[in-house]
């Protein structure tokens, strides 16, 4: 198998290292917008070469796996396109869907039937191909949103692919995706880099920061995540988002309406929902 | 040193084994609500006996730790007063402090000399004295929020106590306390168990559930944390939290518009802005 990751950060570097570990890969090229970040991926042997978006890297691939961010995604597809051999399955890793879904049938034409969306659930705080591991994901899920075009076996492909990578494959529809994902994942993201936003950008953060303990740094972890790809995912997202913050910011309001009238058995039931809820989510998890 | 301890759930606990463990305890006595959980601690060792809110427990003990639920702080106070012997240090570990001092005044008398508010940095979102452990304290921050009429001798008592437990001992007013931990404590508390009841409350909480991650295990951990506790803490610093939920909303409001308006470079800078001063704060911690 001759594989292409175009952003060989995390996901596309972690990919790589799998791949290679599952005997899966036999050759791995890596192209990217930073000559730097392909350079360390080739010195950390994630790749074993660097690429273009031209014929010499794609004619003969057997997957192309886009794993930059998303807002890059339209502008790669459309330069990968003319040069993408009749087989070569095409697949991604943006943690949107209906955006990259619509992007591909802009950019690819027919060859949509062998473009397979995904979404490997893994992301992390930390950010580049220096993080990447084999075992990222191990036990993770990856969410397939097939188009109607694609092709059996592309799908299949890709699938395997990710099993390969350790990964638990399940499929979705896109606009499902989005709207679980929306909830889940990026509004989480928003409510914890704003949280952080709001304390640093205080005269005295600094103490606010001296007294903020374990608590406070599990809460804003993914405030610790890349601006970029985040911003891209918000605004991919937007409109799902919105919803999700509009929903969050009733919620909240409805909480300190609670809190202005001391309303403490309301306040305690709350909690104690939310608690049994985390609970049994974190149970099931385990099993 | 005779140690009397209100409450031995994690705090209380940990308190008990970590003074024994740094032999500054001749005996420690548990005092609660609950029956099972004083026999609990009794059998796990953390306690020697098991006391009640009279002369017998309260006369000759060197120290009366209060580390129940804020919300029972002025009756059990009203309880202890009349049985302290007159050289009895009392000292608290409530998550706020203008509450507890003004219990104090109100129902220890003369007693307020001897009377140190205490808030030791270290909640976790298990509780019970199951939980408890003696390096629960170890480098973490104990605040105490002197009174004007402390005697100095009380204070350094306290002190030393926490500082045999291994933490990091500050003093700090009781206002600014109760103002600094609303924003880096109570508030994301609340907001941790917002979202949870947000995603729970749906008809499709099994779905959402489902493809929730790490990211929002680590954003919603606090949730986990004891209900009572937090109605507690919640009331007691309404004020300051109201002030601190206001704050939010309006900072989510903002990055809510930021994201209608597709200003993809205003998104960028907030989630940068808010990665770096965390990395800053995490860099600062290690050292």
């Amino acid at each position: 198998m001759k594989i292409v990751i175009f952003g060989v950060g995390l996901i596309g570097g972690s990919c790589a290292l799998a791949l290679r570990q599952a005997n899966r890969a036999k050759t791995i090229i890596g192209v990217g917008r930073s000559r730097a970040s392909l350079e360390s991926a080739l010195a950390l042997g994630v790749i074993d070469s660097i690429g273009h978006a031209d014929g010499a890297t794609l004619r003969d691939a057997d997957i192309v796996l886009l794993a930059m961010p998303v807002g890059q995604m339209s502008a790669v597809m459309a330069q990968i396109a003319p040069h993408l051999g009749a087989q070569t399955i095409v697949t991604d890793a943006g943690s949107t869907k209906q955006d990259v879904l619509s992007f591909a049938y802009a950019q690819l034409g027919a060859h949509v039937a062998r473009f397979v969306p995904a979404h490997p659930i893994a992301g992390a705080e930390i950010s580049g191909v220096s993080a990447a591991r084999a075992d990222l994901f191990r036990h993770r899920k990856v969410v397939l949103t097939p188009l109607a075009e694609n092709l059996p076996q592309a799908v299949e492909t890709v699938r395997t692919m990710w099993q390969a990578c350790g990964a638990d494959v399940r499929e979705m529809q896109a606009s499902r995706h989005d709207a679980v994902f929306a909830a889940v994942s990026h509004l989480p993201h928003l409510l914890a880099y704003a949280l952080v936003h709001d304390i640093a950008s205080r005269s005295d953060a600094d103490v606010m920061f001296e007294f903020a303990a374990g608590g406070f740094r599990d809460f804003t972890r993914i405030a610790g995540s890349h601006p970029e790809m985040w911003r891209d995912i918000s605004l991919a997202n937007r409109d799902a988002l919105l919803g999700e913050i509009d929903r969050y910011l009733h919620e909240v309001t409805a909480l300190r309406n609670m809190l202005e009238q001391r309303d403490a058995a309301g306040l305690e039931q709350l909690f104690d929902f939310a608690r049994n809820a985390r609970s049994a989510w974190l149970a099931k998890l385990k099993t």
